[in-house]
C-alpha cells in the first residue's frame, strides 16, 4: 500500500505522487496596485475577455529571494504554470482532463456550495475554468474567473461558451477587487501559493456583500509542512513523517517542475486569518476518500493516514 | 534533539514523554442521567462540597468494550485517575506540582480568557483545581469545578479557600448542566477522553447565556492520532510519524498506567461539532513554545515539529 512520491498508481495517486493535484497558481508581483485596481473596476463593463497585462516571464525564484518575506512580496512571484514542461504535466492531471469529476475531493466541495443560481461569483485561481463553467451552468448571474496563467486562461476561454463567465489575468498576492461586488467567492487549491494570506482574505471579505459564502480548498498543512513530503516505513507501518509543522513559511518542492514554492501556514493560522478578516467559520473538512471511493480505488486506503486537502466554508456576515 | 517517548528531559519533555501532561479525566458511566441532573440542579443551593456519589472502582476497559461506541457510552467508562500508580504519577507532573505556571501552554491559554471578574464559571475536568482557584482570584462570582476523580477533588478541596469555588464529582460523558447557568466555560486537556463530544458541546452551549465564552484545550489530534505516538528518525530527520489521522475513534496508550483510552477526532470534526452546537469559533491555536520558552528550554525545539496541544476559543452568540 505504500505509495511514495514519484510512485504513482491510479489517478488520485498520480496527483498524490506528484504533489497534490494542485490547481493553485502562484502570483507574479511587482504590478502597481493602482493599475490592477483600475482594471478590476472596469471588469464589469467589459464585454469580452482580453489579455490586459503584458506577457510575463515564467519566474523561478532563487531560494534566497524567499526571505525576508516582505522583500519577496514587494518584488516578484512565481508563475511556474506557464513553463512548457509544467503546463504539459499539469494538463495531463486527471482533474485537468476530466474536470471537476476528476478531482477526488469535488463531491465534498460541492456539498459546501450555496445555491449558485443568480449569484455573482468570483473564482480565485480558476485554472482551466471548470468551476467557472459549472457555476454558469448552475445559473450564476456572473462569474469573474481569475488566474495568473496565460496558458490556462487561453484554454479556459476556448472551452467556455457562457457569456456569464469572464476570465482575467490576476495575481492573488496583489489582488484588488471592487467592494461588495460579489455574493460568492470560491477557490480551489490556489491559496497555498499565496505569500500574504491575511491580505487576500481581507480583500475577499471586502468584495463580498453581507450574507455571502466563501468556500475554498488548499493543500492540507499537514501535507505541506514536511521538509520532505512523502510516505515512509517506520517499524513496519506506512506513515507520513511530519517535521516543521509549527514553522510557517515557504516550502520548496518539485512538482511537475523543480522549485515550486508554497507557503505553509498551520490550520489555526488559516482559520484565524479568516476570523480576523470578519468571516464566520461554517465548516472545516480535512478531506478523506469516501467509502464508495475506497471501494472503487482500494489503493487510496493509504490516504487515510493523513489529509491531503483542506476544505473550508465560511460566511461574511 | 530527539526525544522519544520515555526519554524525558526537562519538565515539558517529561510531560511530552509521558503522553502530554494531561489534566483530562475519563468518565465512569452507568449513573442514571436523571440522578445527575437532579444533583446538578441542586448545586447552586449547596453550601459546601461533599462527595455525593458512591465510591467508584477504577475501571480499565477491555479493548472489545470500546466498540461499538454506543455500547460503551451506555455502559461504563474509564476512571484511571484514581488508580494509585496513576494518581501518584499524575501528581508528580510539573503542572500538578507547580500549577498553571507549570503548564507550558498556560500563557497562551490565558491570552484567550475573557475578564473573569463577576463571571459564573464552569470548569470541566478541574483536576487539582488550579484553574478554579485562578478564576476565583480573578474575581469570578462562582466557579463550579467538575471532575471524575475523587482523589483529585479531595486535594482540590483541601487546597482551596475561596467560597466561590464548588467542587463536584461529574462524568463529562453523561453530564447535565442547568440551562443558562454560566457565562464562561473552561476545560483543560479533558475532552480527548470524551466519547461523545457532540453531546457534551450541546450541553455546554445550553448551559451558557448568550455572549458567553468557551475556552478549552485538548491534546492535538496530530499528537493523538498515530497508532504509536513517538518521535522517529527518517533519513536523518527527527519526525513525528503520522498514521490513521483520518480514522477517528478510540486510541489506547500507556501513560502513567497501561491502557489509557482517548478518543481521536480530527481538528475539523472538533470544530464542526462546536459550530453545529451553535458556537462561533473565535480562535484556533496549534500551540508551540514561545521564543522565550525555547531560549529557556532549548530541548523543546523538537516540539516545533508537531503540535502537542490544541487551544480553542469560541463564543455562544
Amino acid at each position: 500500500m505504500r505509495t511514495g512520491l514519484g510512485e504513482a498508481s491510479g489517478d488520485f495517486e498520480a496527483e498524490a505522487a506528484s504533489g497534490a493535484g494542485d490547481e493553485g497558481h502562484a502570483a507574479p508581483l511587482g504590478k502597481p496596485v493602482q493599475y490592477r485596481h483600475r482594471r478590476f473596476l472596469s471588469w464589469r463593463y467589459r464585454t469580452e475577455a482580453e489579455p490586459s497585462c503584458q506577457p510575463r516571464r515564467a519566474l523561478l525564484l532563487p531560494e534566497k529571494a524567499l526571505c525576508p518575506r516582505t522583500e519577496r512580496i514587494s518584488a516578484m512571484a512565481q508563475n511556474i504554470y506557464d513553463q512548457p514542461a509544467f503546463f504539459e504535466g499539469y494538463s495531463s492531471l486527471p482533474r485537468s482532463v476530466h474536470g471537476l469529476a476528476g478531482a477526488a475531493e469535488w463531491e465534498s466541495v460541492r456539498a459546501l456550495l450555496p445555491d449558485l443560481a443568480g449569484r455573482h461569483v468570483v473564482d480565485l485561481g480558476c485554472g482551466f475554468g471548470w468551476f467557472a463553467r459549472h457555476a454558469a451552468a448552475e445559473g450564476a448571474e456572473s462569474v469573474l474567473a481569475l488566474d495568473l496563467s496565460e496558458n490556462m486562461l487561453a484554454r479556459a476561454r476556448a472551452e467556455t461558451q457562457s457569456l456569464a463567465v469572464r476570465y482575467e489575468i490576476a495575481d492573488l498576492d496583489t489582488l484588488e477587487l471592487p467592494a461588495a461586488g460579489f455574493d460568492f467567492a470560491y477557490s480551489s487549491l490556489a491559496f497555498h501559493y499565496i505569500a500574504d494570506f491575511d491580505r487576500l482574505v481581507r480583500i475577499v471579505h471586502a468584495a463580498l456583500v453581507p450574507g455571502s459564502s466563501f468556500v475554498f480548498t488548499i493543500e492540507h498543512p499537514l501535507y505541506m509542512a514536511p521538509s520532505r513530503p512523502g510516505w515512509a516505513e517506520v517499524d513496519g507501518r506506512t506513515v507520513w513523517p511530519v517535521d516543521g509543522y509549527l514553522v510557517e513559511g515557504p516550502r520548496t518542492t518539485d512538482w511537475l517542475a523543480k522549485g515550486v514554492v508554497k507557503y505553509h501556514r498551520t490550520l489555526g493560522t488559516t482559520l484565524n486569518a479568516l476570523i480576523a478578516a470578519g468571516f464566520v467559520i461554517r465548516h472545516v473538512e480535512e478531506w478523506k476518500p469516501s467509502e464508495a471511493q475506497l471501494a472503487a480505488h482500494p489503493e487510496w486506503q493509504v490516504e487515510l493516514n493523513r489529509p491531503m486537502f483542506l476544505l473550508i466554508a465560511c460566511e461574511r456576515p
